[in-house]
């Protein structure tokens, strides 16, 4: 087992290792002793695969425990979803040094964790993220949230978890298209930090080799997410590169009603045109810039690199998406933008350019200009 | 006017001065210097009487304001009208760089600032609190939350203001009732903390005397507070004083549905009953123990001192009440209770003692023994 200490306002452990989940009893024992009751939020997918073990394991250790389960989907984000969660917490007599669990994908992670942020003014909680795109990148770093119909993520707080049990072995049961989804947050870590860790990734391009390695390939994306969140807990700075390929993969998203593209699928073409646009800005390097092998390592996951192909009926709708991703990105205004370019393979940052100079080369990449 | 520093996680000011709610607009540029938009959540008793003058001073100041009106009661502080807020905010247009401002009274400030707490993860609130309660007690110390079908304030969190704006000449419109509620906790913080406080206010023993000399009693409460909440932003421990009198009158107010009883009387009653409790406990002390002159203070004030008067219609209602409030204390599990008494007038200390002894000690009280 491996073990990552987050250093953040209220510290927290992440634990890394197979068979975990049938530990979930003793190292919740651990991570919170007062607790007696533990009011476990899981998505429908995931009962007959898993809560029984976890449930099994709390009850071994002496909590008294609830199952709540949501409808899966992201679509079960929502406030009415909120308001049932703090009704069946304090129905179930939850009490501040109680806890809640959040088991399954980001969608639980979010709004367990909110719920948990939020009744009784905060009790602790617990992350069992079993998608690979959670364990990567949702379940630390203290994000909670729901959608509004104004958009998604809209409402949450920042609500550190008191521990992160991810056990690799849940990931067998995760379809391919899942798999290849987390593999692109996976890759943006090697992008934007660790040139050895992209290296890597490209000697173990499939989910056979990487899950050969998969605790170390957890270990390596969660520490250098640890790093970020340690120095930027409530994002105001640094925890920007992690958004790299989310401006104009949040516009596909969007586009495709989060349905035709999964987030991971969204980002991977995102990181792409960030990518090429970066080139051509100048900030990226020369020869040495590692742009086909981050195209060569993407199609590796069969991960999309381009979004407005004719074929998906798209006519330019794909165009008009990232055009308007960087006019209104809700974290830039006036006729600047700061995005996430790579200087090279291992190296981001936030560059500040006129929206128009940005605009013109991402014209190149959609044949515009 | 008079201002005071509150050195919680995030600093803060309290301001204090007649004819402050002109100062609005200026006072708000210089405490969140980055804010173009302001979201003024207030209660449909307001608009009449200060809306204007704010929204006038804001918009002087160079804010684009945008009105939430709630209707008033306790029954807005709902999930219904959070969502409400968290839509209309982002219709607005709010970054996380703009600000909330509660214009009302504690449903005002208790719901806009979750609403504030929660959008975007967090965006900046002013208090402007209009009634003597919400001045004294519930616009300082950073607790927001709204009521569940399953109780009061169970949903919620710690968010600090950025600035609270106290200006004593809202409180000449408020009903006699509203005063005299708010004098309760008035009184709350002579008995808990500062016997010399209460003194004054006993040699001020009328709304005029007490408005005569109104900012330096805001001031005197709003210290005590800043000095218990610096201590224990969230509520772990010293911040446990603050509730003396509200173990039972919470039981009083739950008995009367929030309607029979305000907050302030609610409490005057359990605070009296308290004392007494402490009293036959032998935590009071003898002679000196102003059992009598708090009586007559709150008597001054038209407080109730005891909820179980045969003309009440209650007929052993109020001594179930307590009984059950004794014994369901969130805050108290087992045989035992952690409650609030006084050792003498000016000093308050948490005892814990087993529930029988203090059930006890109440029958005296209730004619039950």
């Amino acid at each position: 087992m491996k073990t990552i200490r987050v250093n953040t306002g209220r510290p927290y452990d992440i634990l890394i290792g197979r068979s975990l989940l049938d530990q979930t009893g003793a190292q919740c024992r651990a991570a919170l002793p007062r607790a007696k009751k533990m009011a476990v939020v899981t998505d429908s997918t995931v009962p007959p695969l898993y809560l029984e073990r976890v449930e099994a394991s709390l009850k071994q250790a002496g909590f008294q425990v609830l199952d709540c389960v949501v409808p899966a989907g992201e679509s079960s984000k929502n406030v009415e979803n909120l308001a049932a969660l703090w009704e069946k917490f304090m129905a179930f007599g939850l009490t501040r040094t109680d806890a809640v669990t959040a088991l399954g994908g980001g969608m639980v992670g979010d709004l367990a964790g909110f719920a948990a942020a939020t009744i009784l003014r905060g009790v602790s909680y617990v992350q069992i993220p079993t998608t690979l795109l959670a364990q990567v990148d949702s379940s630390v770093g203290g994000k909670t949230a729901i959608d509004l119909m104004a958009g998604k993520n809209l409402a949450g707080v920042f609500w550190q978890p008191s521990l992160v049990l991810m056990d690799p072995d849940v990931l067998n049961t995760l379809p391919d298209r899942d798999f290849s989804s987390g593999m692109a947050e996976v890759i943006k870590y090697g992008c934007i930090a660790d040139r050895n860790f992209f290296d890597f990734l490209t000697a173990h391009a499939s989910r056979e080799a990487v899950m050969d390695e998969i605790e170390s390939i957890l270990y390596t994306c969660c520490d250098i997410k640890r790093n970020v969140v340690e120095e930027d807990e409530r994002d105001t700075g640094l925890r920007m590169i992690l958004n790299f390929g989310h401006t104009i993969g949040h516009a596909f998203e969007r586009l495709g009603n989060y349905e035709t593209w999964t987030h991971g699928e969204a980002v991977a073409a995102g990181m792409w045109d960030a990518a090429q646009i970066g080139f051509g800005l100048g900030i990226s390097g020369g020869d040495d810039d590692g742009m086909q092998e981050l195209l060569n390592l993407l199609k590796a996951f069969h991960l999309p690199t381009h979004i407005d192909r004719l074929d998906d009926g798209l006519d330019g709708k794909a165009w008009n998406a990232v055009v308007e991703a960087v006019g209104l990105d809700k974290k830039n205004s006036g006729d600047e933008l700061t995005m996430i370019f790579l200087k090279r393979i291992g190296e981001a940052v936030a560059v500040t350019r006129k929206k128009d100079t940005v605009l013109e080369n991402l014209a190149a990449i959609y044949g515009r200009s």
